[in-house]
């Protein structure tokens, strides 16, 4: 792509740093900017400014937050007893989404991944047993993706908990709300039979 | 969406307002700039802000520029005896990528639309008729879009230019090279046989 401004080649680029966005689409959004108001573009950057400059980690559970004890942690109303361990803010939400989960969340970060240079340490995990047994935590529920760095990372939390009265919990995995059986993958198929659950006429 | 931070909703919130952006699409963006380094956020805000603080419309042309007069009008070696009309400058570029054009510039700005309150006067078209006149033009290539706001645009523009003695010409509307006869719409598959052009052995 031949630029005849710096300026604009700068913002296509550092635009198109972002994962699934192309320098075409980048060009698209400069040019949307282009258009805007100064105010609002100015907005903008202060927002993702604000991002790295203004905010937390969680002091205990290693979710993003404004403060230093995120909204959840800080709510009365939420069960400190229960907690599901997520890999990171965005799945958080997801469970949020659902408003199924009244405990609070321990936000690990990541998936342990040797491929990928990640082990146990790079993650928020030590944290957990000792917020466990200090707290008096009844049920940890593992929420992590069904991949092998989510099967490896559950196996590993799994193990560190033994040592707690608490109990380990992970979220089914099964058919898909509205799937049909036909079109299931015959692992997960295998799964949801596994784990069939009673089926009642009065649930 | 429901948030936990403040921060993070406005960032998603500002990102979202990209055309084609959602907000799921703008949480990934924000997950992604959360894991990069301060500086480079830094910079991303700092290269959107001069978009808007430091770029100057090209006083000959019209285009985005760094300077007053854009990289392409102070270039020697353009002819500045063909103008080729553009509406902005994503298309300039695109006419720049092909390598085919050596003249010079002039960006509208739009198409007029009168359905979106897009009037003539809100375009840089006055200045066309007087920059034909006193640089001695000798072809102006209108370049716009094959939509009805494009083909209004180009009546309006080649109205204007009557009075000057520039040859007016418009960029040939057909099939796609690597297009298949049988996919293509019937409007362009008959310009494209009203357009015809002789058919050489030697070219």
């Amino acid at each position: 792509m031949q630029f005849t401004s710096q300026i604009v080649e700068r913002a296509v680029e550092s635009l198109s740093s972002f994962p699934g966005i192309g320098k075409r689409t980048a060009l698209r959004l400069v040019m949307y900017l282009l258009k805007r108001p100064e105010i609002e573009v100015a907005d903008m950057a202060h927002a993702l400014i604000r991002l790295k400059t203004e905010l937390h980690l969680c002091k205990e559970c290693g979710t993003v937050s404004d403060h230093e004890l995120c909204e959840i942690c800080i709510n009365p109303s939420r069960d400190k007893t229960q907690i599901c361990v997520v890999e990171d803010f965005s799945d958080l939400m997801a469970i949020e989404a659902t408003a199924q989960f009244k405990g609070v969340y321990h936000v690990i970060g990541g998936l342990i991944s040797p491929m990928d240079g990640v082990g146990p340490s790079d993650l928020n995990i030590e944290t957990l047993p000792h917020r466990v047994m200090d707290q008096g935590v009844q049920e940890v529920i593992l929420a992590l993706s069904a991949t092998v760095e989510g099967d490896t990372t559950m196996y590993y939390i799994a193990k560190k908990l033994t040592s707690t009265t608490a109990k380990v919990s992970n979220i089914a995995r099964g058919i898909s709300v509205g799937g049909e059986i036909e079109y299931v993958d015959e692992i997960t198929l295998g799964r949801s039979l596994l784990q069939r659950t009673e089926y009642s006429v009065n649930s």
